[in-house]
């Protein structure tokens, strides 16, 4: 496991922990006639959305293909394209040159943020996207207009301190990016087709602050006011500052869902919570976190700080090691089903 | 023009010149009921093979899309997927970043051999394949076997003082290698579609020697001969360098491309020679060449010392500018328009 960070151990635990769901998905909802797959059409497209640079997106893309093949009495007949997509400035080289060598299906990468139109209309049978939906396509304007009263004065996200205000701003960023991100798939994604989304969630009833995800924001947010504090940087630059990047309850997410006209919500399952208590450690859980926001916070505050941000950081996570821990468990994984479909548009 | 090798000059002027050629083939030969165009396929796909990092592979493919935009009275209604494939160890992360923003087009990387199936069965319209099939797979086995007749001793290709087995030995492999290629193709791409190969070949009956890219291996071949003899590489070391390229005569290429089952050949006509003549200096070839067999270069006799040869090439080459530059003439570019057959396997 050397050289593998915790983060993305986790990352692997929630792709292993959807496998017997992504089955579940095509065992019961899959019409091979509808795709074809009986006749004229033999090839399996499937895509992966903000897959990074491997191996975790070898292991899903596994998975589906997998699947398939046990649903389809023939799956000798046929044959399997796999698309990686990411933002362009993701390592494609890497992923390309760590491809598994006896791998069954043609491998194509597209650079590109899922929120816009990637690939051509109905080019699609599967697409599936892990741990990637909580990117915001941007921070909400609102948070960081000191004019408004979603100002988000002193946080980073949606956490302690943050006003409702700012929160119903981060809500409504991730609602309207959810239906973009759907619109977009809706046109690539063939009629019948399966779109499987992995995210993790927020459990209804609790505030963002009293979570893993929350607790981490808490931490970084107070971390930047110390260092506003200690004149290092200005009040200004602190405050402007926000992160993209918002974790809906099921309730929200499934409330989105549902009013899609694009897409059935087919299944929607927690993901079991043993998988997270396993995996994070605090300090993992500072590394994973660096690697995940390293690049916000080098944009916002120029490379010369960053270092002297997350030493401090890391630090503050080590001493509130045990107020992080206890927020462990209020962290969900969900694993979700969406069928494109079929009479529509 | 800052920044671009000559050898990247001559490519576009490549590109350019088959601008034309692209054009009338689609519009002559293209059938649009056959590729179902008109009908329910809406997807033009196009595989660029061997792009390199660009901008020449953005252009080539701009001028497929434009020529089949002026076929196509209803192209508003057509969509474009376009892949880029070159060997995995090609910097796509560089080709993703210079992706012209405003392209009509998908995009997406494919890494692998053109030797090797690259796409599912049937998912091309188009390929177009530039300055890139004279790059054998291999090195034929026989030219650097010292009890092979066709050893290659004292040369790094086909060129002065290669033996006749030598050269027969490059031209069977050349012959493999594009049946190899057209049949991985035959698979991929749909019957009606279209193959544009763009080539460098030898005019027939001239020796390879008395062509520009056979003085380039023959300056190659003394460099490292002299080196033997001042000591710095050892004899066996330099005998057993062969580079794996190939520059066929139109004949020849001519008599592969006429016997392939699974393509007829419906146009093959030299670019201006003007080409050419107007782009290459001798040092500019050097610094091209160097590019171009770099790898292989270091592969073969480690890192170290792949300066010192170079340096030694370019001295070399600068010295014999003029012999080179009398060899200009002998030097073609072929464009090539392959179809895939209809009724066939």
């Amino acid at each position: 496991m050397l050289g593998i960070s915790p983060e993305d151990l986790l990352k692997r635990a929630v792709v292993d922990a959807s496998k017997e769901l992504i089955n579940e998905s095509i065992s019961e909802k899959l019409d091979l006639q509808i795709l074809g797959f009986d006749a004229s059409n033999k090839v399996v497209k499937i895509a992966d959305l903000g897959c990074s640079v491997g191996p975790n997106t070898f292991f899903a893309v596994q998975n589906i293909i997998e699947a398939i093949e046990l649903k389809f009495q023939n799956s000798s007949s046929l044959e399997f394209q796999v698309f990686f997509n990411d933002q362009s400035q993701n390592d494609f080289n890497t992923l390309f040159r760590s491809l598994p060598p006896s791998r069954n299906y043609f491998a194509a990468g597209v650079p590109g943020s899922f929120y816009d139109r990637l690939f051509p209309k109905s080019s699609l049978e599967f697409a599936h996207i892990s741990n990637s939906l909580h990117w915001l396509s941007k921070v909400p304007k609102e948070v960081v207009d000191r004019n408004s009263p979603a100002w988000n004065k002193g946080s980073v996200q949606c956490s302690t301190g943050s006003s409702k205000e700012a929160l119903r701003a981060y809500s409504a960023q991730f609602k309207s990016d959810i239906e973009t991100f759907l619109t977009a798939r809706a046109e690539e994604v063939v009629p019948g087709g399966l779109v499987f989304v992995l995210t993790a969630v927020v459990p209804d009833g609790i505030p963002i602050s009293q979570t893993y995800a929350g607790a981490f924001y808490d931490v970084l947010g107070s971390c930047l006011n110390d260092l506003v504090k200690m004149g290092v940087l200005s009040e200004d630059k602190a405050d402007s500052f926000n992160v993209p990047v918002y974790n809906p309850t099921p309730k929200e997410l499934e409330a989105i869902l549902k009013t899609n006209k694009n897409f059935n919500l087919e299944k929607m399952e927690e993901l079991p919570q043993s998988i997270t208590n396993a995996q994070i450690t605090p300090k993992g859980f500072a590394l994973g976190g660096r690697a995940a926001i390293e690049g916000f916070i080098k944009n916002h505050f120029g490379d010369e700080f960053a270092d002297q941000i997350f030493n401090h950081f890391i630090t503050k996570v080590e001493a509130n090691s045990s107020k992080i821990q206890e927020k462990k468990h209020n962290h969900l994984n969900m694993f979700i089903t969406l069928k494109r479909v079929v009479n529509c548009k």
